[in-house]
């Protein structure tokens, strides 16, 4: 074996998304939590959360237990997102394996020394991780097409345009609201429930999702020891 | 920084996935070739092809050299699939970026120490080797479903049945052939060719996909250094 692969090291981060409501009446945006960064390299910048895989514990377990040390924050389930190789990306030589996460904005708490920002306005951050959140806003919005994800990201019961609203801040546009109703009729994810949203608006019923069918489906890794592992 | 993070070596390992026809006139099955071991750990076992990450390459560029090192193959795309990371999945803590690909049936070639298994048959593979064919067979099947991956199996030109076939390898139950042609007809990703099929069966009108659209969207990462290192 080449000795010169004893000098990579390997790393893990996390993306964590969530969204923010930046005044009442406003609609919502992708925001993220960011680290700022206190030694080099990239002193002073902000950086996606993380830190070394440890050798005796598993990459998911890595993410977790690194995420829960810099931000305090515990998505109930974290996906491996993408492992980032390039020879570039760091002073040295560091593969890191990147998770991502979906929070309920009441899941969010505020600690110190981290920031949340707008996904879409980020400043340079550290390493190749302004790639690394393009990279997972690209894969949310492709994923929010085929699956149920931006239930994520919602309160256990929700209006059809807070529906619609996050949807929007995912793919940033505009959606029909009448098309959006319909597609969502027809998809029988959602289940009516008996209540209302009542306010400056007309009464709005409020729907939960399907808790019989997962958020994301992990197929045979669900079952594999990695996700047990410490 | 915790010096036993110095213990933990990367390697890349490649799934390949084609098809092959055991008898003229059987059903495809999908098929991967495999490489044989040839010392410690797991002497004498079935792997999947691969090595070890060079200090001074990129992730995609260690698994297109470990490929062809070992197998002589070169397909045109390769998609990184999984970072499998338990401490157990080897004697020494190794973190394996596993890509895959697809490649049609005329671009398989045979080479030695390289065996062609059945994807659905599989012996006891080296490593956790068995449980990343398991992923990477999933992700196929719910890939098929929403892109048209069924092409990157498939010749040039091809006729519908041909293509249902693929489908039929690759999900493992049969589909009835008018659904079949309705849902292609409406995806309105094929176009059809001047040409036919002839043989023992009655003309069948020769389909081939459309050019302009990309096999796989890679989005933002289609436009990262990493790619194009080394």
């Amino acid at each position: 074996m080449d000795p010169e692969v004893e000098d990579i090291r390997v790393a893990v981060s996390t993306v964590i998304f969530s969204l923010r409501t930046p005044r009442p009446g406003d609609a919502p945006a992708v925001v993220l939590p960011l680290v700022k960064r206190t030694r080099d390299p990239f002193e002073g910048l902000w950086a996606l959360p993380g830190g070394w895989l440890g050798a005796c514990e598993g990459l998911d377990a890595a993410a977790s237990r690194t995420l829960g040390e810099t931000t305090g924050l515990a998505p109930s389930y974290l996906e491996q997102l993408y492992a980032f190789g390039a020879v570039d990306r760091s002073p040295t030589r560091v593969v890191s394996i990147v998770y991502w996460a979906l929070l309920r904005p009441e899941e969010v708490s505020d600690v110190e020394n981290v920031g949340w920002f707008d996904a879409a306005d980020l400043p340079r951050l550290a390493f190749d991780h302004n790639e690394i959140v393009d990279y997972a806003l690209w894969r949310l919005r492709n994923k929010v097409g085929y699956s149920r994800i931006a239930h994520g990201l919602l309160a256990d019961e929700f209006t059809l345009a807070e529906l619609r609203e996050v949807y929007e801040a995912i793919l940033d546009r505009k959606l029909d609201p009448a098309n959006f109703r319909r597609q969502v009729d027809t998809s029988a994810t959602l289940i009516p429930t008996d209540r209302f949203r009542t306010g400056s608006h007309r009464p709005a019923r409020l729907y939960r999702y399907n808790r019989d069918v997962e958020l994301a489906d992990r197929g045979p890794l669900s079952r594999s020891p990695e996700t047990s592992v410490r």
